[in-house]
Formats: structure tokens, C-alpha cells, sequence
């Protein structure tokens, strides 16, 4: 016989970074597989060291790091479990990262500036990655940085149905905080067949160069207010236009987003304002001395998880939100 | 001697395809040159060919072609005047574009869309492409497509400018008109230190499902309003704003873009309608059947003569909108 | 369990472009499957806009397109065909072009030409095609052209039987239309068996400069001579090469080609000739306004069905053609 | 100041391989320049190493070397040389290769067969060469194989010119040795004014198999016959070219190709034939036991130095050849 | 139905080049098929052809050659092997050379050398390999060299098995013949359970500029010395350290290296050496008259058999060197 | 006119990242320029932002950065840096990272380990970085890497001729910490004319499995030594090897290396060891807390400004390094 001949088989495996280990967790728990083993190993001048423990040769592998703090260390360590799988023969690589560093800097303000975001799925790309898959990232343009397939998942119906219990019975509208958001809120609206209200940030000609003036859009007295972003970071944004809506005579206020990088300032902003409830996914990882009593955070793992697998058995991902 | 020494020397070259001529010849007369001699040729199945009628060898080339009707075959004849000019051994290429075609298809609304955008400027860096330059661009994000150096220009100066002696004398306010065009917007408004309105259209939730209200928000009651937008296709959202002005009290409706798209109705609606002017550049080219007496047309190629000559000396493009 | 392991499956998937959909119905119909449900627009600008109604994950995908009027965007139209199956993840993208635009430019004449063959299937490997599948392309070298597996199939066998049974009981030759393609002319002669002779096209010392003589070569007094190419274009040549076997004494003169380009006069210019019937294959549609009493179309889709079979299955495409 | 000034300069250096150092030596004479000095070595076990004993850094790069016997051999070193000078910081890099090794596979006749000559460029183009330059490539496709521009030239003028001096007086014909040739004949024509004879080596329909009868097309009784070729290798079929031309009356025959490979056999071969002289350049050696009496060699020389020349002062090829 | 599923299947196929053929044969037999049948052809000037007689579609391709004498041309006919199964649609190619050629030059020494080991893995990928197997590597940073899997198999336990029988009842003592191999003695020391001895190689301060002294650093007198390399190619540093050995009381020398280049003078410099055997693997082929005695050559093909099982089976090569 | 033509020019930038800005104003200082004037920014999540304040358009661009704590960060910004450079029409980008982080990293241990060094040239090259230079590579091979020229410089004469007139007067022996560094000893000792001395460290066959004996093989006793080594990072090695030195006789003891890492407890132990100096360039910062009464640091900004000079105006690298 010239040749040999065996059944084709494929195997998923799950690898997570050591940024948010309990989601990689959550995921391999939903998916009824263990997180495949794993060595890190950091040098005494910070350089990273993997190695996975068991073979990983022709496996469909899913790599789940969170980009958090210290975030440009986590995208480095995430490289370099990618090109030791890509050296190890893993047969495709899919990099999961719910929350993708670097994607504000999707563009150039002015001249002379980087298009960070557009960096990093290049350099994704050229560890080996062949395939990406992201939580609502900043924007959607970010698909295209990357050149191969990017499994775009959304949070809306994890969050919106959450926050729909949470304000039944009360007259609930959808906030955006800014102008550059409505397209979210608008998602939102539908989703709760709420109305939808926005805020403009916008110079008062009364007063001097930089003073802004909140303005909101829409009904919102004697409402339940659900500002909606994608991420909450410093808090700074969410709690000014908290203020706004309660000037404007707004009930309650409930922040939701789906990433809650909640940096710096967040954590004691949020708990301290007048807004009742935070909700975001657990994206990313919220370490101890972060946490707050308004905080609640949903898992993101179930999500994730079905996605996996419908990448692993070529399924429908698109499948997952529709209808 | 082992080698042979000469001067260094550089020589820019403007090549012109056929979809917008005079444009081109408006950039090669601001920069004192002659468009380039080219011979084209349509096959008898529709099949272009191109062939320069003079050295090109080391050349900086400038490559400015419109993306118009028809519009794939005006990219598809850009792409091979690039292949020409590399296998020619051009030493550097540009395509100018001032309209990038495709540039709205750039993210995927739902599953198993393409991103064309990304699509099309992975095409021209293939055929040879070194740098791109565009005006205008529909989302900045699309300078991230593009592996390489992307020169990005503003018609704000041009226009606002314009719009400004217009409107001298009078109350004017600049309106976004939808919530996706806030941010143009605001950088009219900051030009011309006027109010900013924005429309906002929305579900009317006292009627049926696709029934959307135009909701204007700002002041815009006896003023002279200006549409701002980065292009104008069909004009129907543009109209539809501009009665939206009108019945909140506007005095004077003029809309003003960089891109002149204007395909298909928009010549006879505009027209028709109740704004007085409609400012747009002549990054495309207008056919004679779909001018109209109510259109300006201001001249872009000082500002893409101005560029080419900052990038062939190593100026800087920055400058150009600064201060 | 560290992993999780699950048979490997493979799903082939038909996908069409507008240019020529019965050709691609025809293609699925022998293959007992049906052409995947596709959504095509156009927008008011020209640009077409594409998304599959179904799930193409992991699919070994063939698209079929013919490269027909108007070419650049039927061309256009594959190259984002491709895209959006890339990044909706199919596993591996086969363009199926059965008559190959810009094949005819696959060289430079002279200095600054284009070489846009080559072009084209680079803008096909950046769309995200693995592979191409064409018929009787213009020279071999194409092949070289892609970089990746080409499969490269041979109308010969359905022509020639055709042929066979129509010239039978009488003596046939098999003529080239001019010296370039005698290689084909040689394998159309030794599958059926018959001699061959070939016209040269040489200027004629007595006249002046650009009248060229049809000189022919062999015997064709009496015979019924069959011009064989790879395509009729604007049928020029052909029909003068058939006056000049006439004036030899040609008793019938029939034209078999491959590709029936049939561009501007050639419908006409054919139908008015003195050759009695024009034999191609419908690997490009032909408009009714085109279509003329003389030329008979054999479908090419029974052997494009084989070979997509035979790629899919890991066959051998080779030995269609074999024995 | 934050950065510093100097004037552009740059420098042409000619590298020289082992398989033909005469011609690049005559290339640098013409030049005026020396070849630069160049350390070669051969390891025990076969292995080459390269290194240039003067700073390469910055440099116009043209590497000449004949692609000669022993062929991998020399195509491996010059593809050694290449990577040597992109390591070494040379601006850019110019493979000469008057004659393309490998050239003649320049296409699958059947399946499962490589396509060598694009490999061969490909590998070039690995290694770091920007550009090739090359002299009558086998088939003119061979240019859309290299993805970078590639320089052609033609012997023509160098050959038709010895060849109009040597047969002035007498009536001449150029013959195309076989079919495929034809092209090439015809440029021979063109130039020297005469007429243009054809060899159809075609199947004798009253023998077997195999045998072919060569048919003479057009008149070459009393006539002083060219044989043009782009190159001879074995001499084979122009031997028996010559041979057909004799028996059909030709008074004299010289072949004449810009090649001489000059393989196996070929010296004896036409030393011993009717072919009264033998034309070639010299752009492959011919080792002393390989010369024979009737060769007459054209240094290509003057024309690789005219070109290099044009292409590092960005004058044109093109021109070399026109008028 | 739209599309058409199949069972995945994957297909073994072994491929040898010319250089070793017994090697592939070999490997083959352990495997229990035989190697894929082959068509190798010379041109008359030195140019190779090869096709494969059977379909290779879809195929796991190993093509397995050694690059041995004539190196160049046996790493040119590889280089074809693979560019033929890519044109031909295998699934995957493994290029398996247990012997890299120019290993040896993985690093500049000084200015404007190649670095040729990066450049032959880059011709390799650039011919269409997807991975490469080898044997004991020259330097292990080689698999750094090469974008994308290698397997890096190791000789040591095939060769000290046999050397631990061999020495039997002695008291051994591994050595390392230069500095730059400690690493590997250690791992044979270790795998022994044996002393090391290390011979450092200096000048001799009191004598003229190029003498080196022999220093023998370890316990050697009256024991069994195995000198212990990567590789012998002409054998003169061995048989040098050999007689320091002797020099140092050393009762008998027995070398072992993974490959025996054996080039030139080696089989009689080893022969009229005081070393009392020379094994070696057959991971290159030994011409008859480069045979000694002294030679003892173990099969290479088991471990080679195994590795590639490994590769196809998606088990662990990795698992073959623990435990 | 159809072109325009200009004078070429080149322009120097010089670059520095936040990790070590005192090394940059060295540099900038040395060639007599400034560092270009560039805005960073850290987000709150980390991010890293920066823009350049002066137009690079066309410029040479030198961007130093160096790898040092925290290491991921640094190297993050200078491919950001990179990223930003090559968007804005820098001409040409070197990289300039006198340590390459993760160097060590260079091959595989054990299976399914990365190869970090490999993985971060391509970043580099990803990013757009056209060459790197660097100084005294942990191993030579790395050079082969990057796919582009490096400039390889090495400190030796810089630290060498320090410890020369350190020493003089002493009888002096240059001391590797262990096999692997020979070749660096070696060289140490050619320049200063010395003898050499190995540390080899051995399993002890007495003892239990790890003990390790410090072996020293050559003259130590009554001498000064000098421990060479390309980097010193948690100092153990180099400390033990010290220890090892004394035992056998060692007058003095000074430690030299190329970079000094010094993570962890590196200053403590130093500062506590025999060892009574320890010297290295500023290749690294060394932070306050981490610097010891012991350390010399020698500037290595001289070398790297001779070397950017050299790059620069097409001079030589090597001759900075020959006679």
C-alpha cells in the first residue's frame, strides 16, 4: 500500500492565561472539559515562560485571556501561549479575549499617532493566531483589523434581561451617555421596547473654552434610567451623566455595561454616586480591592462557552442571536 | 573603483485614471506639472488595459483615481495603473482616492457579511500600493485597514469656510443629522463657533414598528441651519432632516458634504426640496444629467496638490490642518 | 478530560455569483445539492453589497463566478464573495472562474504594461481563495501565476465528441487559427484522429506595410476543416481564417472554442459568415441579444460537477482526463 | 536640533558568482567599476559560503550569475549572495541572470508536476531580491511570475545585427524551428526585412506512432536560412531542422539563439552538421571542452551594462530597445 | 439540500528524494506502506523534473531527502518535491531531512556573511512546507529559524544504547571534543550515568600565534573515552582529540555522532586513527568508497517511522525522548 | 513638465522610549542632535499611548528602547512606537534595543515550550521595524531571527579596555561561569592577551542527584581573575563561580558583563560577595534601589551613536569593530 489511511477526529482544547483564571474555568466547566494544564513561569526580570503539560499536537485550540492589569503583560503572555502552540502543531488557534486591549486606539486623532488596535490583532496574527473571538468590541470596525474570521459575541441579551427583571414594573428608559454611544442604546431600546434618551456633551457659548454642558435628550423624569456602555472604565462619563439624569428629574439610575474595566477611580466614583446599580459581565477580572457594593456582575462563561463550541462543531455563532 | 557614486534625486509623477480627469489635471496645474501620458484601452469584453507612455522608472507615483460610477470598474482600473507602475519599478506609490469606495461596508452588521472596506485597501496593497490618501474618510477607523502610511485629509477647512461667508450675518446653527454624525459635527461647530443641533430619529412609540420620529435637538428656531455630512448618496436622509428643520422654525436649510455622491434620485430631490444650497467638494465627479442649479461644487484638488507636495518632500500633511 | 474529542466531518457548499446563475443551478443539479441561498444588492452607487442566509462554518466552499460583461464586477463580485466567506470562517475557498478575466494580459508587450493575469489572481489569493479551479485557460503559465493549487480542467473531450459525431462520414481537419495555438489544434487532431493544418498570418513582401496574408498550411481542398481555439472574442480572426480555408477549397468550415466571449460584433459578424456552425461551451452566459441561430452551447457543468466532486472527495482530478 | 541632515547619494556595486566570472568582469569593464571583492568557499561536504570583503551597506545591488552547469549549484549561490547583501543593509537588490534556469518548467503539462520556474522566482524573491533582470526569458510569461519588476531585455538587436552583416548579399529566410517559435521568428523578420519560413513537425498519418515528418512552410529553396531560437540545448531539433531546410533546397542554414546551453551532445552534434555557423551570446559559459568551431559568441556584456545602468539612474530599459 | 457532508479521512503518504533512497525505504517499511512512487528526471543541463505517478490530493505528505553530496542539488530536488505536492493539493507537506544542509551557518561571525540556515528553512516554507523534522539539530535555536512546527528528534538514546553495550565492564568517561558541545556530553553523561571530560581547545600562551594545546579537563587516564558530537564531517578535530585522549593515558577511544558527513579525507583519517570505532546513524547515506571498517552505522529509520506515526496520528513526538 | 523633480535628502531621528530616557540623551548627544520631541501617555487601564510632536514623514528613524523592567511594558511601547513611526511615513525604522528582551528564550528545551526570542523580532517586524540593532546577543544566532539586517554590536572593547587598565600590573585570567560561555571568554582573552579558565559545573558522582561541583579547569591561583558573561541577572552563577575561583587560589575577583539585568537579590549578592568589582555598560537602567558600591557602569552611548552615524550615512558597521 502506498499510503495510510485513519478517520479524521478533532479535539477542542481550552487554555487560559493567569490574568482571570476562574473564567477560563467557568468556560471549561460549561463546556464539561478541564482548562488544559498548564506551567507559567515569570523570569526574574519579568520575562514569561509557558509550557503546556500535556500534547496539544492537532487540537482546535481556544487561548481565553483577559486583557487587564497589568494589561500590556497579559497580551504578552497571551503571544507567546500562542506561538508555543503554533510550534507545538495545534492545528487551529483561536485567541478568545472578551475584552480586546488597545481598542479605543482604533484610529488616529491626529497626525503622528498609532493605531494601537489595529497592532494588536496584527501581532496576534503574526504569533499564529488564526481566528479571534471578542466580546462587543469598542467598535465594530475592529473586525476588519484583523484579517481572518473574528467571532463577534454580544452581552445584550445576558445584560438586558437581567436589568429587565430588575426594573419591571417601574417606566424604564435607555440612556445613552454620550453621542457616540446611541447605536448601543438603540440595541438596548429595541431589545426592552423601552424609549431611549441621550446625552450631549456640548460647550456652553455662555462660558468660557472648556466647560461642558450635559445635555439630555428624551423623557426622563420620573423614570427609571439605564445608562448603557460598552465599558465602564475611570467612571468618570457615567457618573457625570448620572447627575444629569437626576437633575432632570430621573428616579433611579442604573449603570450596565458590558466590560467593567472600572481603573483608577471607578470602584470609589460609582459607590459613592448616586446611582443604585452597576451591572456588568465578569469580562474581566475585578480584584478584591476594586469591588463594591453596587457591583454586580454576571458571568460571561456561558456565553463564551457556546460560542466555542459552536466554532468547534462548525456551527452557527450568528446563531446565538438571533431570534 | 568597486562601485559607481551619484546623487540622490527625486521625481514625483501624478497619474491620472479615467473616471475624473479634470480633477486631476486641476492637482497636476496647482503643482505646475502635466498628468502623466497614459494609454487606455477597453477590450471588446470589458477587460481594461493601461500602459504609460513615458518612463516611470524610480518615480514617486500619485495614482489619483474617483471611485465612481462604475464604480468597481474604476477601482479594478486604479489597481492595474498600480500593477503597471510597480512591475514598472516605480519607487514609491500613492493611491489618492479621494472618495474610497466601499468605505461604509466597513464592519459586519451581522454573520457572513464581507468588510469590504478592509477588502479593498488589502487589494490595493497587493497590487503594489505603497500609501494611500483619501479625504474624508466614512469612519476614521478605515485608516487602520490599510497596512501602511495613510494620509488622511480634511474638506472641513475648504468647506466650513465656504459656508461661513454663506451664512455671515446671519444665526447659524451646524445639525448632525443623525446621532452616528455628532462627532463631524462638533468640528464644524467648533470651526465656526456656532450652536450644534442634532437629529435624532426614533421609534414613535405611539405608532407602529417602523415609524421613526425626527427629533431635532438643539436651537434651530429662526436660525440658518447647516447640514453637515460626510457625504451625500441618495439624499434621502438629508431631505427628510432638512423638513425636519424646517418645522421646527428653521429659517434657511443648507447641507453641506465632502463627498458628492449623489447617485440615483438624489439630483431631482434635492432640488425639490426646500434647502436653498448644497455645498459639496469635487472629490467625484458630477455627470452633467445630475447637476443641479442648487449645487456648489468647491475644488478639492489645491488641497490634494498641497498634500502630494508635502509627502514628495518629506513635509508634514499635519500642518496642513493645524493652526 | 482535558479536551474533547468529536469526529471530523466535511461539508462541500456551492456558492454563485449573479453573473451566470444557471450555470452554477446546473453545477449543483449534477451534483444533487442546491446553490447556497445567497442575498446580493447593489447599492445606489454601484457597490455590491453580499451575505449568506446560512451558516458556511468549516464548509469547503466553491464559488462559482463567470468572468462576463461587465467583467470588472462580475469580478468585484467574487473577490467580496470570497471575503465575506473568510471571515465567516469556511474552511477552504476554491474560486471557480471557468473562463478567467485578464487571462489574455498575462505578459508585457512592451515596457510599463501591466501584467494584470497575474494581478487578478493575487487580488483572488488576498481576497482569501486556497484555491482555483478554471477551464482551458488562455496560456499554461497562468497556472504558475496563483499561488496555490490550480485545477486546471480541459473542454477538449466534450468538444471533440461533439465534433466527432457532427463531422462524421466525412474528412475532417482540424485547423488553428493562427500559429500561437497549434498545441491546441495538436491535441484536438490526436484525439480525433485527424490531420491538422494551420494558417500563418504573414505580411506580404509585395504590399505594404500592415496587410497580412493568410497562408495555409496542409490539406484542406475538399475536407471539412474545423477551427479549434480557446475562445471567441470578437470572432475577427476566426471568420477570416474560415474565408481563407475557403479559398483553398474547403468543402465546410465549423469553429469550436472553448469560452464563447462572442464581444460586440462577433454574434453577427459569425452568423453572416460562411461557417456553418460555431461550437462552444457555456462556460459564460450568453445574452439573448448575442445569441445567433449557428452557435450551439454544450454545458460545461457536468465536468465542473466531477471536478468539485473529486476535490472535495480528495479524488484525482488528473484523472478526468486520463484514459 | 532634533534631527540631522545629509544629501542622498547612491552607489551601484556589481557582485559577480563563480559560474561565469568573465561576463560579469566584461559587465564591470563597461561599467567602468571593478566586480566587487568577494570571499568564496566551499565547505568539505559541498556547502557554499559567501562573504564581500568591502561594506556593502546602502548599495545598488546587482548580483550577476549564470544559471549554469552545475545549476542548482550556482542558483543556490547566488541565492547565498543575495541573503548575504539584504543582511548586510543593501538598499536594494537586483538578480541578473541573463539565462533563467529552470525556466523551460514554466508550466504543469500534466498533473502533479511542479512549476519550477515560479519556485525559482519565488525562492529569489525569499532570499531578498527586489528585482530581476533577465534576457529572453523562455516564455514572456515568465515575468508575471516574479512579484517585483523584472527587466527584460532582448539579444535580438545583437544577434539579428552579426547575422544581417553575415548574410548580406544572399537571399534570407528566418525559420521558426517548431510552431511555438513562431514569435519569436516573426521579430527576427521584422527587423532583418525578410521573409519568415516555419518547421510543423507533425505526425506522418501513413506511418506509426511516434514518427514525425517535418514539414518546411514557406520558401527556402536557394535560400540562406536563419534557424532562430531563444536557446539551444541538446541541438536535437535544430539539427533536424536544418536538416528538413537542406532537403528542401536551402542553400545554407546558421542557426542563431541567445542561449547556448550547449548541452550533452550539442557540440558534436552541429560541429558535425550541415549548419554552416552557430550564433549565440555569452550569457552562459562554455567550458573549453565544450567549444567547437562553428560557434561564434556575442558578448551580451554591453547590453547588461547599458541596463544596469538605466535602471540605477532611473533611465529606461524600454529605450534601449525602441527606435 | 444546500451542501453535502462526508466522513473526514486523512491520508498518509511518504515521499523520498534520490539522495538516500534506502533511508525512505526504511521509514516506509517500519510504517508498513510504501513510498509514494516517483518519477525523477535530469535535464541535459542539469535541471531536475519530478512528478508523482499517483494522486497526492489531500494527502499528510512527508517527503523525506538527506542533504548530502551533491548538497545543493539534493536541497533544489526537495525544494521541487514540495513545490509539486502544494500545485497538486496535499494537505499538509513535512519536509524530513535528518540532516539539515548549512546548519553550520546559523550566525554571522562577522560582517556581510548570509546567515544560510534561516535561508534554506525560508526556502522550504517558501516552497509550500508546513513543518520540518530533523535530527539533532547543529544548534537548537535552529527550530527558531523555521515559521512554523518543527520536530526536533534526538539520536542519543539510539546511540548510547548501543555505546552503553559496547562499553560494557569499562569504566567510560564521555568527552566533549570542544567547548561548544558540553551541552551534548552532559546529556549523554547523564543518560550513561558516566563522568565528563571536556577538551578545551587555546593557544599556547608561550608559543607563536596560531598553536592551539589540547587541554584535557576531566579524569580520561586508563578509561574508555567517547567522544561525543553532533556531527563528523572531515574528522580532523576528532582524530586530533583522540590523540590528546591517548596522550592523557587513555585505554581506548570510541566516537559517536549523530551524522557522518564523512567528507573528504574523513574515512581515512578515521581509519588510520588510533579511535577504535566510529558510529554513527544512517541519517546520511555513505558511499561505498567512503566506508571504513571502523564504521558502524545504526538504522536512523525507527525513530523516524515513529515520529512521523506521531505527526499523523496527532499523538506526541515529544513522548518519544521521556520517560 | 510631466514630473517634478527634487534634490534627495535623509534625515536622522532619534527615538527613546520611557524605560531608560538617559541612555537616549546620551546617544542624541553624542551624534549632536536631540531626542525627538514625543507625548506618552499611560490610560488608566494601562494602555499605552504616544504621539510624536515633530513631523517624521521621510525620516531614518533610530528608536531605542530598552527591555527592562517592567519588561513587557517596554517592549509594548516600542512597538507602539513603531507602529506610530511607520503610520506616519517614517522611511526607514531601526529598531534599537542595546538588551533584546527575552533573548535567553531562543530554542526549545522540551516540547511545547515558545520560543520567545524568535516571537518577538517578528512583533518588531510586524509592527514595521526594517532592521534592528543591538548589542552582544545571547546567542549569535538570533540575528537570524529577524527577517531583515541587524546590526550585531559588541561591548567588549569597551569594557575590555577598562578592565585592562584595571588590571594592569596583575597577572590576569579571563574566567567563563560556565561551558556554555567559552567563546566569549576566548575572545576576552585574545584581546587582552591572557590566559583562559572554564568553570565547569558537574554532577558530583559521589552525591545525591542536583549537587553540582564547581570545576575550575586552568590557572587561577595567585591571580586576578575576570568573570566574562553577556549579562549578570540574578547574579548566582556569577557569585558561585567567584566562590569557586577563591577556593582555588584566586587574588582577586571582578566580575564584567555586557548587561547588567541585576533583577532580584542580584545587588545584595554582589555587594555581599568576594567579587570586588562588578562591571557592565548602561544598556540597562539600573534603578536606584538596585545600585551597589561595587558597580562600574561603563556608557554605551559612544558605540551606539557610532554605530547610528555609520547606518546612517551608508558607513560600516564592522570597521567599528576590526583592527
Amino acid at each position: 500500500m502506498t499510503g495510510m489511511k485513519a478517520a479524521g477526529q478533532k479535539k477542542l482544547m481550552l487554555f487560559g492565561g493567569r490574568t482571570h483564571p476562574e473564567l477560563a474555568e467557568q468556560v471549561a466547566e460549561q463546556l464539561g472539559i478541564e482548562v488544559a494544564p498548564t506551567k507559567f513561569q515569570d523570569f526574574a526580570n519579568g520575562e514569561i515562560f509557558v509550557r503546556y503539560l500535556e500534547s496539544v499536537r492537532g487540537c482546535d485550540a481556544f487561548v481565553l485571556q483577559c486583557h487587564a492589569d497589568p494589561i500590556n503583560e497579559s497580551m504578552m503572555e497571551q503571544l507567546i501561549m500562542v506561538d508555543a502552540l503554533k510550534r507545538a502543531s495545534a492545528k487551529r488557534i483561536t485567541v478568545v479575549t472578551p475584552f480586546l486591549g488597545y481598542a479605543r486606539q482604533d484610529k488616529k486623532h491626529r497626525g503622528r499617532e498609532p493605531i494601537s488596535a489595529r497592532l494588536m490583532t496584527d501581532l496576534f496574527r503574526t504569533a499564529g493566531a488564526n481566528r479571534l473571538m471578542s466580546v462587543d468590541l469598542h467598535t465594530d470596525q475592529i473586525q476588519g483589523f484583523f484579517d481572518g474570521p473574528v467571532d463577534h459575541l454580544f452581552a445584550l441579551p445576558l445584560l438586558a434581561d437581567y436589568v429587565q427583571s430588575r426594573v419591571a414594573g417601574t417606566e424604564a428608559t435607555i440612556v445613552s451617555p454620550d453621542a457616540g454611544r446611541v447605536r448601543t442604546a438603540d440595541r438596548w431600546a429595541d431589545r426592552m421596547g423601552t424609549p431611549l434618551a441621550i446625552i450631549h456633551k456640548r460647550r456652553d457659548p455662555e462660558v468660557a473654552n472648556e466647560v461642558r454642558v450635559h445635555e439630555v435628550v428624551g423623557q426622563v423624569r420620573g423614570r427609571t434610567c439605564v445608562l448603557v456602555d460598552d465599558m465602564i472604565d475611570t467612571a468618570g462619563t457615567i457618573v457625570k451623566a448620572a447627575d444629569a439624569l437626576f437633575e432632570q428629574g430621573a428616579e433611579e439610575v442604573i449603570a450596565a455595561a458590558t466590560h467593567g474595566v472600572l481603573s483608577g477611580p471607578a470602584a470609589e466614583r460609582l459607590q459613592n454616586s448616586r446611582i443604585s446599580e452597576v451591572v456588568t459581565t465578569n469580562s474581566l477580572p475585578v480584584p478584591k480591592d476594586r469591588r463594591f457594593e453596587k457591583l454586580t456582575q454576571l458571568s460571561i462563561a456561558p456565553l463564551l462557552a457556546r460560542a466555542v463550541s459552536e466554532v468547534f462543531s462548525d456551527g452557527s455563532v450568528t446563531s446565538l442571536f438571533e431570534g
